[in-house]
């Protein structure tokens, strides 16, 4: 298969996903239904908060869902199902449900994301794709949401792609990263298939294409009046790159009737470069000439740029957005959290060593807390089946400390869970990539505290539990699964 | 665009290359040849080498290289570019040559791993996808020899598919973990497409999908007699997981005249579980059942593992080596190095503050130079019309102490780049992927000195270079560019 060729991603799934299926198809009554929950546990960068991304690509992949002439043919090669098994492959589509929140959710720790509820290979097929969109578009997202905020509403673009794992992770990078808030894109099929503004001006290799940097400046100029940006590093940026920009504002744009709208340094101490940069520039009456620079930044080097005053006005963020270089692990999971038994989902608990990785069982509604100002004070799990009555004081239990007694009051709860797929159809319009991103600056902007948004040690949001499933989770853990 | 569609893979570049290109067209003789060199400036991981990845990605990219009338109009809407460029674009193909060291070739900084001489516009536009597909695949080949070596001869698998930054990121990440020594791996597709052995058994929700371990056990042991493969770390490794493993093996496989295949432990301490496991299994006469361990591996938990004499005979691999964790970028650049004049290359070089950012100018030849015993005891940078006769001392330069006087003596030279395109048309017969693969396990069993391979502070490989080139260079850096 070659790069220009289309794919099938429902083979890109684990072996296991297979196996497994094939032993449910053999060995048990594969008609009956689980419920299977992915979240995560813990934040990336030690943050506080996350943003859910992935969630279309994952509706497209389950709409799509099915194996081809060629990859049953494959599949048979591998000598591990015999031809009944074969067969319903090739008949396969999902026939189950889905809930999810929405993308661009804030989300937290150990709340199920997307709950699957489907017959058991339905449910074990899609593990690894749901795993893999809903990881990499929050990884994504959420690094990016950090990189914005720390620009404090300057601009932020994505410059990634050489960087990115491969092109999808440049693609559906870019797309994660305008979703968590940058302004755009220099990858050029990102903003064609999603509609991201594009972004790109000039490399040093256009400079060093020239006889010298005056020449090189403006010849761009003369090719892109309106939207000269010059890049100003190539040799020195205040004896030379800066002058020579100033030379090509005077020169051939003034008499054009056009500003020079930006110049770019990407190397050296940008806080220092920008500062006295600034200053040439304003002494030659390019007030508007903005400030951009790029160069390994992330939320903390933006972070402190901006803490020694520097006079940037637009930030180009590559390698440490694109792979989160960080932490580039969003550590999703997809755990069983019961199964049907005449009609009746039962609970299922993941034991383990570890206190943190023990799972949150059976089917679960999540709804997270608002308080009269409307900010988000908790998230609380309860039983698919209570009904809980806002109106009135709603006890819950603190895992964490599970003494205490506690209430929310005066407060009102949104359901975070949508319906998406019933019986393998779609039930949900989905909403533009505009709208999702609104979605997440809306949250961040007015919704979470600025003590979960801090970018050291910040507070962990809480996952309350109401009594009743709380002690449903604690008899099984005393019953040993 | 959906998920299922086909893309145009050319369309995966910065828009810059599209802008400055435009440039070309408008403003400059745009059939003037310039010379390009991808090269990388810091090993991954601190170590002494890496491995060239993507080469076959980059062959088939330019192969098919082309714009479809889709992108001329998205291109369109940009309002960048005027008819006549997008004219241009959609008769584009590549014109150029293009020479680069074979894929899994053991490489070090700052040597060209792939030149491009072409015209301006075709060199320039190619930048982008080039540095992806190197950067990408070089970068999980490299995680992977490392890790292999680690695991000293025992079997490595990819299981990373969950945690890759989305659909290429696990299907060219498997292909390159391959060709850097992994044995097999667990994303269907990369399999399917690329032939590598797929491998797969069983995830927790298969042990709790049923009432108890054993019969889970037994159920798998019934689909899979000849490849069973049990989980048993679900509940308790050492006092649920291999009794029941043990019986399984008596009471189903034994009857039916099969042995179990192996174990897998997936949490907990890896050394003393293995360990314990082992005893247990012996004791019960299953001395051929092979324990295969998986969470979090990479090699420097392998190493530790193996120092603390586990028993352990293979090792499953997942997010550490599909997102190379601790160091997720391969830092390959694409620097213009030459542009013709007159049917002459003039040499170009960047200058930068940081000296290791200087680049190595103009056309030139790159030697592997091999000692009587075959191992490659530097490598050495020459212009591009030099002979050099090692049949007696070649003098050199070793750049980081220009004083000395050096030569090769009783050495031999391989030439590593090899001519792929001519005028736009490959010239080049691709290796097989097993070719490939062997390729890198002989250059790091027989030609790298140990020395290099070390995890900690390894020997860093000289980068010599002719007499004639380092003066070349030097007067460069005189007249300041």
């Amino acid at each position: 298969m070659k790069l220009n060729d289309s794919r099938n991603p429902a083979m890109v799934m684990d072996l296991y996903e297979l196996t497994m299926s094939y032993g449910y198809f053999k060995e048990c009554d594969w008609n009956t239904r689980v419920a299977f929950d992915l979240f995560y546990r813990k934040n990336p960068d030690g943050g506080g908060y996350a943003i859910a991304g992935g969630l279309e690509q994952i509706i497209d992949y389950i709409e799509h869902l099915h194996f081809e002439e060629a990859d049953i043919a494959y599949l048979r090669s591998l000598n591990l199902f015999d031809e009944d098994f074969l067969t319903y492959l090739r008949d396969f589509s999902f026939k189950g449900d889905l809930y999810a929140f929405p993308e661009g959710t804030v989300i937290y720790p150990n709340e199920p994301v997307i709950t699957v509820v489907a017959p058991m290979i339905d449910a074990q097929l899609v593990e690894t794709s749901l795993l893999l969109h809903f990881n990499h578009q929050s990884l994504i997202a959420t690094k990016a949401s950090r990189i914005v905020r720390a620009a404090d509403g300057r601009p932020v673009s994505d410059m990634g792609a050489r960087r990115a794992h491969n092109m999808d992770a440049a693609v559906y990078g870019a797309r994660a990263a305008y979703i968590g808030g940058a302004a755009g894109t220099a990858t050029v099929l990102a903003a064609q298939m999603f509609g991201i503004p594009a972004i790109g001006t000039m490399a040093h290799s256009w400079v060093m294409g020239f006889p010298d940097e005056l020449t090189a400046f403006n010849k761009y100029a003369k090719t892109y009046p309106d939207n000269t940006v010059l890049l100003v590093d190539t040799y020195n940026v205040l004896k030379s790159g800066i002058p020579n920009a100033i030379k090509t504002a005077k020169e051939v744009l003034a008499p054009m009737g056009r500003r020079l709208k930006a110049i770019r340094i990407d190397s050296g101490d940008l806080a220092y470069l920008s500062k006295r940069s600034r200053e040439m520039l304003d002494d030659a009456g390019l007030f508007d000439c903005r400030i951009i620079v790029s160069n390994s930044l992330d939320e903390y080097t933006i972070t402190s740029l901006l803490n020694q005053e520097s006079t940037i006005d637009s930030f180009g963020v590559g390698e440490r957005l694109i792979t989160s270089k960080n932490d580039p692990v969003f550590g999703g999971v997809y755990k069983l959290a019961a199964i049907e038994k005449d009609g009746v989902f039962q609970p299922k608990i993941k034991i383990s060593e570890n206190p943190e990785k023990i799972t949150n069982p059976g089917l679960k509604q999540v709804y997270r807390i608002f308080n009269e100002e409307d900010y988000a004070v908790a998230d609380l799990i309860a039983g698919y089946d209570e009904t809980l009555d806002f109106s009135k004081p709603v006890p819950y239990i603190d895992p964490q400390s599970p003494w205490k007694r506690n209430a929310f009051e005066n407060c009102y709860a949104a359901a975070l869970q949508v319906h998406i797929f019933k019986s393998g159809k779609r039930i949900y319009k989905l909403p533009s990539l505009d709208e999702i991103r609104a979605h997440v600056a809306d949250q961040l902007n007015n919704k979470v505290w600025a003590e979960e948004l801090r970018f050291e040690y910040p507070h962990q949001h809480y996952l309350a539990m109401t009594p009743s499933y709380y002690r449903m989770k604690m008899s099984l853990l005393d019953n040993g699964r």
